[in-house]
């Protein structure tokens, strides 16, 4: 079984999730600047989980660059992944209506944890299909970065009620981190090839 | 005529059925917990119909990998299918609106049933265009899984009036058993590599 | 510049059209099977504009694979007519809601009839492109079928406010005659296979 | 890595923007021609956008066929250009609800700019991929199109206030400069061949 058929669904999926957001931005009946003003965070709110969606659909591409063969495991563990994503409008929105609201941020927080979580069970369903000496096991490593952004997940979540501000900085501080593409597939690739 | 655009448009349709079905979590005005309690129907039908469709669209996959050549027949058979898998994301909105309401539990199985039914019907569309000796032919056999699955949805809708906890649950467990992905396709594909 | 770009965005859209249709049919608020019956002409309607956008797919298909190059005229006329396609979602569910009411029953017809003419452009773009000996020219010859399709419509239209029924049927009557596959293009292909 | 699945992508993206826009024409509650009177300038700047979203597609198309690898500045000016193409049916909805009211007026203007300098920031991304003897440099030129588009937005934003008619008639005169193809890239592919 190919992979591109995987790949194309994927791109479908991800590129409705990341278009439907907008249908949140309604247009106001008035028709001055002001009537806009209502709307800022909503936009707001948009802009960082289409770079989210743009994150998650760039590193998934690079991650499926490595796969060989698709197995039953790493095409439920792809499904789960698009299942945590397409949940992403809905919290969008909730956030988007309300602010800084700590429940909405919080869940916005969980949404993305469990992304989160679904991406390191796709790596890992491809690693096992792969074998362990596969480039991707090379090239991902420790992972320190996938680490490190689960933990700023769980403080942000934890942040939500006392400090909401601070928690949708965390929110931005790990998309700037991701919006560099990940350029270790990239080297293990490219040494594989020189060798 | 290439089975490749039949693929392509199938898994865009598919794409967006999986997706707009979010579109029915509204984000809901109060910014506390107690304001997602109503969306957890809402969200367990989501789930199932996620499922559903992840399944549709994986054996889909496989049983297009043994066709060599579209025909009329398996153009339209294949459009019913998507027919009635499009309706899903309609029973699954009026499902999760009302919980474990009778009728809208008995007509999600009917939708599902009569997609079972369009894919039977496509199997053997695919069968009749590849010849009886067709790896399809081979791989199928005499589907005692598919004949069970609608032996269940048809149990469920009769029960959907007195037990619709016992309905809901069948619905489950149909997804459950097909959860793991169809191997008797693959198996027949090696066996001919082999030879 | 090739057409697989052009084939790819026109199975988009056609999948998102199809697709969209659906979002008409609301879950309603009661549970109970009288309150589908409100949705039955919605689903008729439905019903007959999934299966135009299936004609039209399908005949777009095999009219893009006697296609070599794309022109800009090409483009251009393959995207007005999937504008006309597009329309077809308002017009559906203003006949749906309104059962056989004149006014959107003719609305249909136009919108049907000016896709119609527009496949007629993108079908004389593609012959010019290719020249008069093409492929496309020798299937089409008259285009009897075609032209008979144009006629009924104009009919639908003219009766829609006295006989809406009528209208209705011949809406029907010519998605009848065109489900079956024009095989034009395929004999003209295999023809020129075996020579 | 490729630029096969940016192209799906980009495509899947611009075929959900350009159909999700119809969704805004609602169905009329009454059922005759008056009714349909307030949805004419809906439908009208449905059309305009309709052919902006065209003519981003077609120089998409055409810009990417100069592409030979994909870097990560090219990956997100893509991205970004997408985003802003993403806030057109917002616009739309706006314009076309409230005439030629001057606020949505010049809000569509800044949407319009902003796509048409993510479109250079994008051009200039991939001629500075490819180096500065790239096709795509050679193609583009000094890009007086390009430019006197610029112009013509920023002008149009300007006149909103007191010229509505005619900052409208600005956008339209731009996208019919646009309507034909760009031919410039494929002369020089075909000068390329010739040599």
């Amino acid at each position: 079984m190919g992979k591109s058929r995987m790949e194309a669904f994927s791109d479908g999926v991800l590129a409705i999730i990341i278009t439907i957001m907008v249908l949140e931005l309604h247009a106001p009946h008035a028709t001055d600047l002001a009537a806009l003003r209502p709307l800022v965070p909503v936009l707001l709110s948009y802009v960082v989980s289409f770079v989210y969606i743009g994150i998650y659909w760039n590193n998934h591409h690079h991650m499926l660059a490595t796969l060989t063969h698709v197995t039953g495991a790493v095409l439920w563990a792809n499904l789960n992944l698009l299942f945590w994503l397409s949940l992403l409008p809905f919290v969008t929105a909730w956030v988007g209506q309300n602010g800084l609201a700590p429940t909405p941020l919080a869940l916005y927080g969980v949404v993305l944890l469990m992304a989160a979580v679904a991406y390191f069970v796709l790596q890992g369903a491809i690693i096992t299909a792969q074998g362990p000496e596969s480039l991707l096991a090379r090239a991902v490593g420790n992972d320190a970065k996938g680490r490190a952004s689960l933990a700023m997940y769980a403080a942000a979540i934890a942040l939500a009620g006392r400090a909401p501000g601070l928690a949708a900085g965390l929110y931005v501080a790990v998309a700037v981190v991701w919006l560099v593409p990940d350029r270790r597939i990239e080297q293990v690739l490219a040494e594989q090839r020189r060798s």
